[in-house]
């Protein structure tokens, strides 16, 4: 054939970028698709919404990071379907992208469990516009407060509700307790922010469940130190306007928790474009992939990241963080310069998840770190948290002016980012 | 009597802020009132919609700049009007407030001359959120016309028109030019970013015409350098969805250009709320102030900045500028020091400006800048107009960080800021 194959790579998060990146300098053309123009370095996401973080210093633009490499196209267009037969995907701007292979890497959303309304009254933390409206509404809050005269509405402005105790709903809990209590603690003349209620409600016995123990009591005691209410074995029953509807679990009294500040983080599901593909599918919506990443019965066709459920060749079940769609990313690279190579004739060799251990930070100078076996808490896991956010942070424009606003804040507990914008 | 004089500041902006700052120490209760939670480095905006900084680069809380001082209060409010015979100010969210000196401070807000219609189809320049919307305007022109297969659509994609030829204007074309010619130049791979059409329209024989010859004219040509078109004589006769209307000075046929991205650097006028205060008001809407910058039978009220109109004392008009306003805002506060001293026995002396040159800047290297008689262009004015915004910008946190950004843009000729957020 006289064109070099194409590949199409849906998606521009850890997994789809470290598979344009993996495929650099082989035969092929490449065309990166994404909603947005801008990669987003998810794990820092909370820091945005708690104006620790201004956006461009954990966002870059997707021309810019592929600019360096020949044969690489980015459009801004959103994937609206894939006919697997036709080897066709649908865009949304501009008809239709014919492909040889197809990499699927859109990632997970945010989801209610069947009560898509709440969306409106509490946030999830996915994307820039999340952190955003949570940011403006943490800090309207305050701002209201101190202009508010009905001791009732003061209270309920003073209260943040935090939905889920996962590594997301812990860092932002922590990082809004540090927000209210540290940061703005000297700004107000008639609140005092310290006073501020931050809730952080989990549905299970316990936070961060994934974590052996005893880090998850560890993390608990760390974020009550900074005075976050932990409420395990806390269903929510009901999001409105404002207000959080609360159930022991087991049931009893329901429980209402005026809030001016709501955030979700309580669950994701795939990307909804896994329904419309008529591929195995589990509860999350994920895809069921083959050992080595594709599709049944489409070996030109890869799942990666979020968007893919997998248990790798040794048995282990992938979880969904970014070290795993990183590694998914090179697999699938790896595996398309092998079908070049070999013209499809070889198998694919089967994914191995390499678990280099799970991290979440609480607040400014607390975390828990479990790595091969080895368990830390506190400030010693907290510099290894930070450590290992640089490092993956090289490659951004702003790791200095990061590592130097990291070093101001704390050493002056400033938050600079905290300037609302929008109107709403 | 037993409390502290209380002095209401409306406004956070240079004027007002100047004001408080001077306040400082002297025994008097003071309350800012912004609608905004922050101070905003207006001269830098159009870098914000150019992609060159990003938005806490330029803004700063207004509760972090005041917190250090005591017996200042900061809300988050909107001055609705003003009762200047029981001395009260109506606010939007909490009720009135006395004051006993009131300092209007609202500046200026973009005037479309008759036209708020246009207001839909092209910012001005004035706020955070009018830049993040022309970066997004811009930002996206270029992303669309990198999948649009239609020439004529993607010609008008490729468009960007700026209608007014004073500082910002030139500073907003000169600013897009080098965005499209140099920034993104090699970003794309079906469209050439250097070939964009940069506008910039002017009513007047030449653009910049406060400035002494033979400025304008240098200016003229260094923005030609940078591919901006100029059309001087030239007048917006309508705008409307995508499209510009423009008519020679003096008559002739209409030219209608097709654009994506139409920015209004025309025009501004004074903040409304001075139509409701019944005192003398020029063309603009300007308050015409007393020589001591107070209103007329008001000595207690006082109008600083682009709110007001003024000849000082040495017959020069003063102009809307940000140092005016900072030497406005330091005069106010002195005058009301001394009335608390004298009991308001002692007339107030009259304001004196204190002109120390205007710059204007035309892309990455080079200006115009006119100070005491010198002129001078080219590269060496713009060394002294950088010199003289990182002076202005001392005091706000980023300043090192802002310092190393722009090297390293100066060096690298990246924008780490283009990262296209929002959904309009």
């Amino acid at each position: 054939m006289n064109h070099k194959p194409h590949v199409v790579v849906l998606g521009g998060g850890f997994g789809g970028l470290a598979c344009c990146k993996a495929l650099a300098g082989a035969e092929v053309e490449v065309t990166l698709i994404d909603k947005q123009n801008h990669h987003l370095f998810q794990p820092l996401l909370y820091q945005v919404a708690t104006a620790g973080l201004s956006m461009p210093e954990i966002a870059q633009p997707l021309r810019s990071i592929l600019r360096p490499h020949e044969g690489f196209t980015v459009l801004m267009d959103e994937a609206t379907g894939i006919d697997l037969a036709a080897r066709r995907v649908e865009l949304r701007g501009q008809g239709a992208l014919a492909y040889d292979f197809l990499v699927i890497a859109l990632g997970a959303v945010t989801s209610y469990f069947g009560h898509p309304e709440w969306a409106a009254h509490a946030p999830g933390l996915k994307s820039l516009e999340d952190a955003a409206r949570i940011r403006r509404e943490a800090l309207l809050a305050f701002e209201h407060a101190e202009t508010c005269t009905d001791p009732e509405e003061r209270r309920r402005l003073m209260t943040l509700v935090v939905i889920g105790g996962g590594p997301t709903g812990v860092e932002m809990a922590g990082a809004l307790a540090e927000l209210a209590k540290v940061v703005l603690k000297r700004d107000f003349r008639r609140i005092n922010p310290a006073q501020a209620r931050i809730l952080l409600v989990e549905a299970s016995a316990k936070i961060l469940d994934k974590f052996d123990d005893p880090l998850p009591e560890k993390a608990r005691r760390q974020l009550e130190a900074l005075g976050v209410e932990v409420k395990t074995s806390t269903r929510v029953q009901d999001i409105r306007a404002g207000e959080v509807h609360l159930q022991a679990v087991g049931g009893g009294a329901t429980e209402v928790i005026p809030a001016a500040c709501i955030v979700w983080g309580a669950g994701v599901m795939a990307h909804p474009i896994t329904r419309t593909l008529g591929v195995p599918l589990d509860r999350a919506g994920r895809i069921q992939v083959e050992p080595d990443c594709t599709l049944p019965g489409h070996p030109e066709v890869f799942a990666i990241g979020d968007i893919c459920a997998l248990k790798d060749a040794n048995g282990v079940q992938v979880p969904g963080v970014s070290p795993a769609a990183l590694q998914m990313g090179a697999h699938a690279a790896a595996c398309i310069r092998d079908d070049l190579m070999h013209a499809g004739a070889l198998p694919h060799p089967p994914f191995t998840y390499w678990d280099k251990g799970s991290m979440a930070t609480i607040g400014r100078s607390a975390a828990i770190t479990q790595v091969a076996g080895w368990k830390l808490s506190g400030f010693v896991a907290w510099v290894l948290w930070l450590f290992v956010h640089l490092v993956f942070l090289i490659g951004f424009r702003n790791r200095l002016a990061v590592l130097l606003q990291w070093a101001y804040a704390y050493l002056r507990y400033k938050r600079g980012a905290r300037i609302i914008t929008g109107t709403s």
